[in-house]
């Protein structure tokens, strides 16, 4: 794990090492934003408030025999990447390795706020975390916040939407969550709250600091632009071998291997180039599609006749047609980062 | 006039002259963005768009045609005052002079919007001035953008707000909107656009720059804050004489006199106290009230007796029984600075 934080535990996995569909969670990437809250599953309680028929308290052992649902989810922090960009911008500096893909066990957050029955003005659920601190930077709040999201209750991502327990078929640790963490399918991890304590079912438009602040993008309406929060991670292709710089032997077959995800849709294809994205080949997809996780992809690239340095992209496409772009989008400020990135490699 | 930033012009009126109801132009304050936008009232078109049944385009001289109203209202800058507070805040460094009273005539903006159609799920109109430029500190949009806040169709304030060409009876001056502002009465001067060209009515909520990053406040609601734009003028009362340190004679009656507004309602009551807030004694109202307008106040103090060093305050109450807090809340960043302004004088 490459450390990126001394101060609050942020770690990204090794992605050069990719070589199993699932992550293992002692290397699935950490980003944390507050020190680890203390948590006591004899004390812990997680409420559903606000506008609700029933508020709502629910301990750990009663949420373990709710009925109970596993999805295998890909997760990417939205600042992924973030050290490749120039110029450098603030933040974490990520190389590939915040994003991994685990299995999730847990109760779906509709059966939670089934139960609680939502009111009818009701339009957004916003889950709160136990972690907490000070933001340091204006705009900021008057002391301290814990780490908080909303769901608008509207969108279809709600349906898929878990409160996860269990992490690879065992209890989640406190570095992931535990007690209890949402899961958001097909978002950047930055939706996925850990340690929730607080459902709070509202009727007002909720413009917290992460989706308004952070964790949030300009986008331009009419030439106007509107703050929106980030949600959906995009369609994207990641090399994890060769690495950058790797050094590759004249006159000698050698593998490119990766993963490609997307947020909406199944990976329809990746394809490779050698040439700096003169020419494009496919890559073979392995394994069957799983709905809302990554899919491995492996090409057999031929030899190089010539030594020097080459530039090597892969690209993937997704069920909608929708294809990575070669050049990054200058209004996605530091996050987003889900363009064609060249490696570059040496063959002598 | 105090100029308080030399490259674009920004002018705040010397409170302590403060001797009339309504604020010569000359002398209202001044608070620009950008740079003054170039207009030619020849070529000068403002659009109506978006979510309506028939767009509209008016011209200077067809606007003018259109059944006119005058309303005469108070305007104070969201950053008034700001100067006073420690430690010292971001931002322009006004004293008391960034509000002002004038006549405003012009159209109600809600007879260009029915005249143009509003669509049935329409639920806001984003107001679009002609100056421009680019936000220097993040999160920043990318590139340059217009000066532009919005209005939620269903807030009352919109049956008030006026497109105004003329200001005190004259037409606009350039550094006041020439040749159309906003007014909005009742709210801080950040809502009242000026060099208006668009208005675009939505059906998606509007998060602009000057609402959710600038000109916005924390609020917290269950305890977890969410942005929400400043909007209505709190109930204030300034002292503009004596001033800060003014010198006193000892044995001698001496007035005491302000202005005081508010934002939803009238001014019920002013007092007074000229011992640091340990008594007060009601201050004369003068003229009619007059709604959305400030009300000027007086106060005949009895002499002082003894040399020193005395601290005068000055406290509204307004008809809804509201009266100004003592003690500046945290949470108010920068900006609606509305709580009791201690004026230190001299006796001697």
């Amino acid at each position: 794990m490459i450390v990126r934080d001394p101060e609050v535990e942020n770690r990204e996995y090794p992605f050069a090492t990719l070589n199993s569909f699932i992550t293992p969670t002692a290397e699935f990437y950490l980003r944390n934003h507050y020190p680890y809250p203390t948590i006591d599953a004899q004390t812990w309680r997680m409420t559903v408030e606000g506008r609700v028929e029933q508020p709502v308290v629910l301990g750990y052992a009663e949420l373990r025999q709710l009925p109970a649902e596993t999805i295998t989810v890909t997760m990417e922090c939205a600042g992924n990447n973030r050290s490749l960009l120039t110029p450098k911008t603030e933040g974490m500096q990520w190389a590939q390795g915040a994003v991994g893909n685990a299995t999730w066990t847990g109760v779906p957050l509709q059966a939670i706020l089934t139960r609680a029955g939502v009111q009818p003005d009701a339009i957004e659920v916003i889950v709160e975390g136990t972690d907490k601190g000070e933001i340091k930077e204006p705009p900021k709040p008057d002391g301290e916040i814990h780490y908080t999201r909303s769901l608008p209750l509207d969108d279809p991502i709600l349906t898929n939407a878990l409160l996860a327990y269990a992490m690879n078929g065992e209890a989640l640790s406190l570095a992931h969550g535990y007690p209890l963490r949402l899961i958001v399918p097909g978002w950047y991890g930055m939706a996925s709250v850990k340690w929730v304590t607080r459902l709070i079912v509202t009727a007002k438009p909720f413009h917290g600091y992460y989706q308004s602040i952070d964790y949030a993008l300009w986008e331009r309406v009419d030439g106007i632009p509107t703050r929106v929060p980030i949600t959906t991670m995009q369609t994207k292709a990641s090399i994890a071998r060769p690495e950058c710089q790797e050094e590759i032997p004249l006159h000698t077959p050698f593998c490119i291997n990766g993963a490609a995800w997307s947020g909406t849709d199944e990976i329809a294809k990746v394809e490779i180039s050698v040439d700096a994205g003169q020419s494009w080949h496919p890559a073979q997809l392995l394994g069957e599609p799983v709905r809302y996780a990554w899919r491995l992809w492996t090409y057999n690239a031929p030899p190089f006749t010539r030594p020097g340095f080459y530039t090597i992209m892969a690209r993937a496409t997704d069920t909608s047609g929708c294809t990575q772009a070669m050049q990054r989008q200058p209004d996605r400020e530091n996050y987003v980062i889900s363009h064609v990135i060249p490696v570059p490699i040496t063959v002598q």
